[in-house]
């Protein structure tokens, strides 16, 4: 009984994305079931990061109140039981009523997956970005250090979005390869809307030359979406962790 | 016009195997209506192998004859555009009209992907064998090297078999890790039913030292499929590579 939080992995290839909409098949409305099969009650979860279609997560994290006696570790394997194969918990726990995913969330840590090699793939084609040209790694490892820091981050933000506020500090942003995959990883106190995904069509624009690295500092600096890359799409993209102070769990 | 050698990738998550089937998707229908779209002529594939239903390929061989007038290695783009995103062609050529991608094969490699981790998996579950129990790499090691050579593999032959003989040289089995993966590789001048699969099975039990390393020898010469580990599930399994002599292209 009381606040319920879990910590989920999903394959997102075949939801539209985590939160719940009309007619479609989301993340959100498969774990409402299964808690509702589970329990009998009908609950609204709320979510760290609400994940686009085809984007994957390692590590979301959810929470939601229940008047059930399951105790907090044993949600894990009860919802599991109800889940389909493609959405797990991997750890579950009774928290303070206060907690918000969202808001008490202090950092998260996405990864963007490439696949380099001379053919498309059909492979991984749900699971990455394959990348067919040559790419300068050592440009773009650059190209990272420089998204790092407390900055204004407008380019990278797609239009449509409700942000107030374009600030957000990028704790760590790196590509880092292990063959054939290169792993593009950020941990940010906060994202705007597709920022991980503009931010690796940027990076691989100085990958393929056409920006050099020191073109990202332009990019920050006069805040213009046009300047930067394409949106890369959402199959490569992961939401590894979010982290919490641990006053608030 | 001639005979047409291509080298395939494939997704077999969404196929009931390579071989064509009445009323079930398969890789070889798929190909054939390509090629049907593109020529306008209908043939008959053969493959070097015929993986089974959610088997995957990295470089599955197959041949036909054309008459169009389409040169060797236009075939790949050609094709490519026809087919689904799940199939692709790699590579295409002309080869000898004598070409058969089965019998004139000298090798074939299969690898087979064991996902090392806590909790079962939800992403990559199509793609890999999820392993949550410990396993002693250092056995599993020892036991493939028991594999290698040419031996009498009944024991690790599924029934229903129509193989004549059950000799095989194994050429090299080796398993390695890459975090959080195992790697099973193998390459033999042949492979029997299901043959990779037990194989798999019998090493992961001996790296949950539930085998000894060499309770291998054992069963390779009690020729007994009871005595051999289970049969793994086939999603993790990947032919990789088949391997001709230079005179039969």
């Amino acid at each position: 009984m009381g606040r319920i939080k879990l910590i989920m992995e999903y394959d997102g290839s075949n939801y539209h994305g985590f939160q719940i909409q009309k007619n479609a098949h989301t993340v959100q409305a498969e774990l409402e079931k299964a808690i509702y099969r589970l329990s009998d009650e009908q609950v609204t979860i709320t979510c760290a990061g609400r994940t686009d279609a085809g984007v994957h997560a390692l590590g979301q994290v959810v929470a939601f109140d229940s008047g059930a006696t399951i105790p907090g570790d044993k949600w894990t394997p009860a919802l599991n039981s109800f889940l389909p194969a493609d959405i797990q918990v991997l750890e579950s726990r009774q928290v303070k009523d206060s907690f918000n995913p969202r808001f008490d969330a202090v950092s998260k840590r996405y990864i963007y997956k490439i696949y380099r090699r001379k053919n498309g793939a059909s492979i991984y084609r749900n699971y990455s970005l394959c990348n067919t040209e040559e790419l300068d790694l050592k440009a773009m490892q650059e190209g990272c250090g420089l998204i790092e820091g407390r900055q204004n981050f407008r380019a990278f933000c797609a239009s449509g979005s409700s942000a107030k506020t374009f600030e957000r500090r990028v704790i760590r942003c790196q590509i880092t390869e292990k063959e054939p995959w290169l792993c593009l990883e950020i941990e940010a106190d906060g994202f705007l809307y597709n920022m991980v995904r503009i931010i690796t069509g940027t990076i691989l624009q100085v990958g393929r030359s056409k920006y050099s690295p020191e073109y990202i500092k332009e990019i920050i600096s006069l805040r213009d979406r046009t300047l930067a890359g394409p949106t890369v799409p959402p199959q490569g993209l992961y939401l590894v962790v979010v982290n919490y102070p641990p006053g608030v769990l």
